[in-house]
This record gives structure tokens, C-alpha cells and sequence, in this order.
């Protein structure tokens, strides 16, 4: 399947929102590279890792997470002036963080310290379904706004850090149209606002990045954001 | 099973409106070949083919997709004065891509960047059941109404587009019942307004045209609107 | 099991009622014989025969047959006075070809054009059930309220449509209860205000008449209406 | 386990009261026989026997039989002052009953000619789920309320009827103390104001009468209102 | 596991509390036996014996029965002033009598003589589910509202019937204490306001009581009371 | 995995919460032991063992558990400034113990003394899906709302006791960042405000601290708080 000019554009546009994200943003793992190369299903990857393995999370981590699975959609918005089924994966992994934040983690002052509803991981059919009856309608609706609320108000974070760096996503989209994928180095460049340096020659790597990213949930991840 | 010429003649406004609204709107992908021979269970077909494969979609595209696939019935209503069975599959994939862009794709901005249950394709019975309990019937009503706000601009807007062109759709039709198979070039004459070119004569077909159409998800596809 | 008079005279009354709304409705089959002769479980059989295959349903001969499935009830309470058990079979097709109209085939402007719940000839059951919990309560109680605007529709029209056809009811079900079935040569005297011409002698049928009538949805299908 | 004549007493009662409402209303079957003689899980039974076998029930027979099977708590009501848990086979006869006529036999104006879920004779599990789903709470609580106005309505008359008919409850009770069972010309006797006969002579019965009687339903049926 | 001395104390007013309502309420079944020995999981146990075997139980026996179930509770809660998860056990049958009075003995005014839901003995996976479907939410909350009004003035009754006996209730826990099990001679003097005669020397029981106990629902029984 | 210090402070902090409230709290088992040398997937574990076995809980215990439960999380909040994931298995106890406060021991004033749905240790998956659809969904929302008010007037409580030994805390995490490992001794220190004494030299252990932690329950437990 050949990619067309546009959709690798719209791709690096795509990247550029989740690297510039993770970058500008505190509590974001820092990013390692970034590539409009397909792989597998995914049009381009964003791979953002923690400094050390993680046992937790911190609440303010949690947010910054979504907010930079949101750098995709919100730079198409911003970018592109369209926007496109490519985000649907960010979606999913914003949603299911924003999720436990409210019914595992007590993250929410609206929900308190409490859960509602089993730890996904130990889920089986039975238990599942008695679990969740014993939640009222009024009780499940006051969840859904405190997940809506959290996916808003960093949504809304995301496309302000992008609106305020629109350079850097110019330069970072021009320099991944360019070279294809960037690294840690150029990607400072570009965020320092310099001109970034170009790709080191290629050797075999000797170990290739992971590409079974987990889902953004609270193990510690590197986190890459792919996109399609 | 005989066709009788009046399943014919509404078979013929039916593929005549699919083919009217894929040739008109921006966003619908050209139409290659309509034909009110029967396939299958199908009564007619019409071939729409992307002009290249695509990896994703944007939000215009998948709207034009659904006024296309309405564009039957709305011939039907418009062309017959009554309306048929026929046009079920054409909903059922119109109401799919409909509550997708809603729950999945993130592309109402009343429900926001968020997904709404599972990812259809990782469904299996035990996720599902508790992934859908999570949902406050609040929530559910509001997916309801913007889904139904979709399908109802969508089916006016199909509407317009053949009030507009009622000229070219009963010209179409003419062609159809005349030749029962029209191809692009017949379809490009039809939209200039110009009489249709005669049928190239028939030579055995070296590959033919799928009949497997996708359902009008976000995978690119050739998209026949079939009609029963 | 032996039948009473008074069944026999409930039964006639009831298929009388059947075949008397299916020769005066426009969009219904044309109706071939009728039997008081239990067959199965069935007191009695109305036969109604689409003059060719049907590979779709207009709305209006999907009203039609819902108001000819009520002809035996309407007939029960306007001639008998009392209602019985045996039409339960009629409401269920009946219910089920409304519900088909209003959540499948569009038919319905409060419903708009668009599918609620699944395709039911491609059910299993994990599908069903995630399918069905997709539509919030409000969405249901419109469906509800429409599927019955249509049953109730329909049903005044057969009650209708039997008052001003009190002697053509009277003429056939003394018709029946003397001969016991009639086809349609005598019910065209009937409904012509002729008096019936008496049955043909009897010869062994070398194609006796398909007793597994459809459920009347939207395929072409003799119909035949029974009640027990 | 020996019966205590406290609770020989409250049988007795409890028949009666069957026997009286189904030998007062129009519409039930005749009561060929009463017995406070235990029979399984049972103390007493009330034969009712149809005059011959039914097709098919009318609304009236129905609500006669609802009526009758209410006879047994109404008598202990009136005539104990208390009220015991024997009665509870007689209400779940009676609400399936009644629930039967508003649900499949469209015999309440409120719910009119329609099903609502599919006939329970042909559930299987996947299809009931999807079924039951498809109507609204709104629409359930219409149905429960016509169940209840049915079932309201029937016990209130067999309050009165017991009311009216006080001595003869009287006398039958007497007479069942006496003989533990009483035949359809005893009942007579007591009926028409006369004491009872002696019972006749006991023989060895040629052909017993059946205990496994049946639900209540619309299939014609001998109906014996047991009691525990 | 050594029980301590807290522990049999609480046990022994529990227990009494138990024997006591069972004492003097009127409908209970006498009590024959009280001790703080431990028996499986319980603490203590309190039997009650019918006088004769029961094939139907009277409305004022079952609140009885649940009155006498509530004593354990109440006793904890005048006399240690604290409230244990030790009476868990009596508050599911007390909730299953009181749900069986109103959803399948018609025992309550307010839901009238029909049946809420199947008969539990006859459950399966299929039925259950579609039964229960069939009640509307508000008929669900009726049901709640009438099985919570029989468990408060149940309850009511079992503290004001302990407060009225004080006395009686410090005779019998100070009697439990001392000699670990009572039987009914003992209770009698209690209750009679006398010295509780001294235990009769031990023998080997020809019989010894069931420890089975039943659920407390209609079936006669003797029900033992048992704490944990 | 290497764990940073940042973590083991955090750790150590979270423990500590745990053990001040399990100290200061009437009604919590007392501490023997806190560590946070990581065990499985904890970063630390405060044991607490009670007094003697226990064969069932009052309500001041199983409120002063969950407080102790919340007082992982309240420290991470007063002493951090920030909120992690760790405190869910915490929230899952919690969640636990005030669910069966409410719906299963009868501890709640406005649930009253009955039991909402199954004994969950009785469940299979026929029973729980029929129980629990007997409650309405008026009945669910006081549920949890009161699971909901004993949640938050416990984790007031357990804020509120920490704030108020403010030292204590700070001396407890100092100690753990110093030892690792504190005993009941050192705790009994820190506790009476001496300053602790150093660890007892270390031997082989005779019988080890059982690990697999019981889930807080009503069962006498020893109920160590582990944090991850």
C-alpha cells in the first residue's frame, strides 16, 4: 500500500502534536524519536520513555499523558483543518486512563477514594456483571462526567500548548517530511528553537525499540503514540 | 426469480441516486459502474472506488459516505413516491459509520475526543457487557441524539443534492433500463449534461469487480451500494 | 379433538375477516382460498398469494398486511362480541413487521432513516446484547410509541374497513360455515355482491398449498393468515 | 405429616371458595369435584372441567378463571381472617393469566392488539435477552399496570362473590369436613340452598382423574386449583 | 479458635434475644433451646420447634418469624450498644421471608394478590432473566419500598418487645454464661419471671437436633436462630 | 527494577499514614510491623494483627479499618502534595468493607437491618444476575449513597488524625527511609514521641509474616496495607 503525500503530511502533523506535547509538558515521559514510517497498522510513532521503570503514577502524570495522546487530533484540528479516524487509538488509551483515574485510582474529588466497579485485571464474566449492577444510573452518570470533564479540560490544554508553539510543530512536521523519522537530539533542536541537526548515519541497531507499547495505563511504559 | 420492470424501474432511480450524490458531493469516492443486474440478493450495484487506498479518513469523507449510501432512498421518495425494504443495508452501514464518528472517531463535538464502548473489532461477550454498564442511560441518550443529528443532515442533504439534479437522475435511469449496466464514462456524459455514450461492447472481464463491499467503515474501500 | 359449532362460527367469522380486508385493501395479496378446516394447530387458513416473487415491500403493502393480520381480531369483536385467544399469532407478525418498519426499514419520519439494534438474521447472541445496550431508554420509548401509532393505525382501518363490509363478512362466513373452504372464484362473488357459486367437485391436488407460512416481513411470500 | 384440623379447616375454606366463584361465574368450567384430601405437595383440590375441549379461550372465560383461582385467599380472607402462603399456586397462574392477556392475546384497550416479547414457549436464552431489551421501561410499566388493574379487578369480584354467597361457602365447608370430598350433585345441592346429599357409595375409580393440571393458560383444560 | 470472653457475651444476649421475642411474641414457634456453644460457623444457637408439622404458614407467623430473627440484633444493639456482622445471617432470612410475603404470597395491600418474578425453585439461567425483565423499574421500587416497610416495623416490634422484657433478657444471658446451654424449662421459669432452674445432668442424646436449619420460608420448621 | 528514592519516600510516607492511624485509631488491630522493602507488586506493607482470632467484627472496627485503609492515601496527599496510584488496592478494601457495612451486616441507619442482594460468597452467575435485578435503581442510588458517606467521613477522619501527628508521620518516614523495617517496639516509640530505638540485629525468622493478606473483610484477619 503506497502512502500518499497528503496522508504522510497529515502524519507528521499528527506526530509533531503528540512530540511537542511531550516535550512542552511536565510529568510527560521524555520523547526519544519520532517517526512518519509505517508500522504495522500505525501511519507514523511518537516513543516517549520514563526516565526509570515506574511502580506508579502520580495524578499530574496521568493528565499529561492524555493531554499528549490529544497532540495528534488537536494538530490536525489546528493544522490540517480536518480531522481524521487516524486519532481513534489515542482515544481509546486517553478514555481508559481518565476511566481509572476516576473509578480505581480516586482521582476525582467529585467520586472520592473509592472504586467503582472491579479492577479491569481480575475481571471474569460472573463477577463482572453483579459488580457493575450494584452502580445506580445516577451513580454511573456522575462518572461519566468527571471522565468528560478530565478529557475536556485536556483536550482543551493540548491545543493551547500547540497554539502557543505552533513554530516548533511547523519546524518538527518539516523536519519529519524531510528525514522521516527524528531523534532525541533534533527533536531538542527543534524545541530550543534552533534549526535541527540532521540524522546521524544509519547503523544496524543493535536493539530495536519496542513496538507492543502498553496502553498508557499506570505501569510504568514507554509510551509510544502511534497513529493511523 | 423474475424481476418484474417495476422492481427494475425503482431499482434503476434507487443505483441512479447512489451514483447522482457520488458524483456530485466533494468527498465520495468516484463512482467506476452501476448496474441493475442483480447480484446476490442485491437488486443493483454501485461501484465506488477511492482513487487510492487509504489508511484513514477524515471527518468530510465519512459524511459524504453516509449522504451517498441515503441517496437510494431518497431516489425512491423522491423519483417513486413510495418507499421500499430495499434501502435496509444502506441504513444499517449509514447508522454504523454515523455512531463510529460519535463513539470512536471523536468527531461530535457535543460528545467530545473520547471513545464510548469498546473498539467493535477487540469485542469479545465478557468486555462487552461490563465496558457497556459503564454508560449512564444520560450518556447513552446523548450518543442517541447526535448520531440521529448526523443521519438526519445527511439524508437532507442527500435529498437536496437529487432535488437539484432531477434532470441527471431520471437520465441515469433512462441509461440503466436501457443498458442495465452504465460505466464511468456513461456516468461522466450523464453528470455534463451530455446524452450518455453507448456501452463499449463486452469482452470478457480479466478481473472482476468484488462484490464483498466493505461496510463503509473507515477502511478504504470500494464502496458498491447495493440495494435489495 | 372435536370442534363446536361455536368454534366453527368464531373461526369463519375470524378468516372472513382476514379475507375480506385482503380483497379490499390496496397492497395486499390477493386472497386465494380460505379454510375452516383445522390444519395443525390452526382452526382455519387464509390464503394470501403475491401475484409474482417480490424481491422488496413497499411501506404501504407492509401497512396493508398488518391491517389484513387484524382483519381476524377486528372481525371477532365486531360479529362474536368477544375477543379470543386464537389471534395471538396474527399480533405477533404483525408486531414483528411494524417493529421491522420503524428499527430496520425506515419507514417511520419520527425514526428517521436509520437502524436500531442489529440486523436480526445476523444475531448471536454477544452481538445482541452489546447492540442492544447502545440505545438509551428515551431512544426505546420512541420506538415503542411509534411501533404502536402504526399498530393502532392499522387496526382501526381493518375495524373500518369490516363495518362497511358487514354483509360481505356475513355473506362468506355463511359461505364457510356451509362448505367449509371457498377459493377465489367464490370470493370473488362474494366481494363482487354475487351469492358464491358452490365448490368445484373435488379432485386429489396434485400441489397441495405450503402450510410453513412466512412470518410476513419483507420477502415475497404467500401469506396465509391462521388462527387457532 | 399429620394434617391438623386447623389446617383441614383452612382447606376446606380455601376449596370452597374455588368451587363457589366457579359454580356462580359465567365463563368458568364446571366444578365436577372438591376434595380436602391431601394430594402431593397439595391439601385440597378443586376440579374444574370444560364441557368439551377448547381451541381457544375469550377474554371473558379468562377473566372468569382468574376470578376462580383467586376464590381460595379470598375465602380465607372473609372467612379465617387470615391468610396463608397456600395460595401462591393460584397467583402465579392467575398473573400469567392475566399477564398473557395484556402481552400476547392483545385483550386490554390500554396495551392494544400487539405482543410484547416473543411467545414464551419458543424463548431460548439468546433470543429472549435480545427481546426483552427492545422495550422501554416506560412501556413495561404500562403493562405492569394493566396486569395489576386485571388482577385487581378479579379478586374484587371474587371478594364479592364469596360476600353474596356466604352461606353457601358455609355449607360446603361443612360438607367437606364431613366427607373430605364432594362431587358436581353435591355441589349442586349446595348451590341451589338444599343440604347436601350423602356421598354416593366409593367403588375403585376405573380411570382416576388427572393432577397434573395445567397452568392456566389459554389451552382448554381441566383447571384444579390445588392448595397447600 | 478460642472464644473470648467478649465474645460469648455478646453471642449469649444475642442469643436471648432471639428467645425472647420467640417467647413472647405470639406466632413464633416455641424455643426449646439456647446455647453460647459453638456449632460450625456459629456462635450460638437458638431452636424453635413448630408444635406440629406445617404445610402452610399464616401472615402473622412469617412478620413472627421475621421479628424473632431481628431479636439478635436488637439485642446488641440495647444491651452492648454496639452492632456486629454476626447477625448477617438472620438479616437474609429475614429479607427473604419479607420479599416472598410481598412478590409471591400476596401478602402486601400495597402490591395486591399476584406474583413479582418466578418461583425461585423453579429458576433457571434462561427464565430468569426474561422474567425479571418483565417488571418495570417503578414496580421494582414498590417492591422494595413494601419488603423495607415489614423489615422496619418488624424490627421495631423485636426492640420493643426487648426493652418490655430487660429483665428477662439479663436473666437468660446471665443463665447462657453460666451454664452455656438452656432448655425449655429453663426458659420457661425465665419467662415466668422465676430463677432458671439448674441444668439436668448430662446424658448421651438419643436424637440430636438438626443443625440443618432451614432458610425460615414457608416450609414448616424448626428454626434455629444461629449467630456467628 | 531499581526502586528511586523518590518512590521509596513516597512508599515510606504512604506506610506510615497507614500505621499512625492503625496506632492512634480505636478499633484497629494493632500494628506490629511496617516495612517498605518491596514484597510481590507492594512497595511496602503495614502489618496489623489483631489481638486474638476473631469470629465477627462490630461497625466502630470495621470503620476504624477503613480509615486506616485511607491512611496511605492521606499521607501521599498531606505530606507529598500529590496523589498516585498506589492507594487502589487501599480503595478496593475500603470500597469493600463500607459495601457490606451497608448491604450485607445492616450498619447503615438509612439501609436499615436487610440485606441488598446475595451473600456474595453463596454467588454463582444464575442467582446473581436474578437477585440483583430485584432492586430498583432508587433502591442501588441510596446504596451508593451511603457507601459513599461512610467512605468520606472515614477519610475525613483519617486526614484529621494525621494532621494531627504530623511529627509522628514525619518520624515514622524517617525511621523507614533509615531502617527499612520498623517493629511494634520502634513504633510504640515513635508513638509515646521518644525518639525510636534501633532495630533489633536480625535472625533467621522462626515463622514468617504471612503474606497473602486477607481482603479486609469481616474475617479476623491480620490485615496488612500494602502499597505499590
Amino acid at each position: 500500500m503506497v502512502i500518499t503525500p497528503e496522508d504522510k503530511k497529515k502524519t507528521a502533523y499528527h506526530e509533531s502534536g503528540h512530540a511537542i506535547i511531550g516535550s512542552v509538558l511536565p510529568g510527560c515521559d521524555p520523547v526519544h524519536k519520532v517517526t512518519v514510517i509505517p508500522r504495522g497498522r500505525a501511519l507514523g510513532v511518537t516513543w516517549a520513555m520514563p526516565e526509570q521503570d515506574r511502580y506508579s503514577l502520580y495524578r499530574d502524570e496521568m493528565l499529561a499523558q492524555i493531554a499528549m495522546l490529544f497532540g495528534g487530533r488537536a494538530a490536525e484540528e489546528l493544522f490540517i483543518g480536518n480531522i481524521s479516524t487516524g486519532a481513534s487509538n489515542d482515544f481509546e488509551r486517553a478514555t481508559q486512563i481518565a476511566r481509572e483515574m476516576v473509578t480505581r485510582y480516586g482521582m476525582s474529588d467529585v467520586m472520592g477514594p473509592m472504586v467503582y466497579g472491579d479492577n479491569e485485571g481480575e475481571v471474569f464474566l460472573g463477577r463482572s456483571i453483579t459488580t457493575h449492577k450494584n452502580l445506580s444510573d445516577a451513580t454511573l452518570q456522575k462518572v461519566d462526567l468527571e471522565i468528560r470533564r478530565i478529557i475536556d479540560e485536556q483536550y482543551a490544554l493540548a491545543r493551547r500548548i500547540l497554539e502557543e508553539n505552533r513554530d516548533k510543530v511547523e519546524a518538527m512536521t518539516k523536519a519529519l517530511l524531510e528525514w522521516e523519522t527524528i531523534d532525541a537530539d533534533q527533536i531538542g533542536d527543534i524545541m530550543a528553537g534552533r534549526p535541527p541537526r540532521p540524522p546521524k548515519p544509519v547503523s544496524m541497531p543493535s536493539q530495536p525499540p519496542s513496538d507492543g507499547g502498553t496502553r498508557g495505563g499506570a505501569e510504568p511504559s514507554p509510551s509510544p503514540a502511534e497513529s493511523a
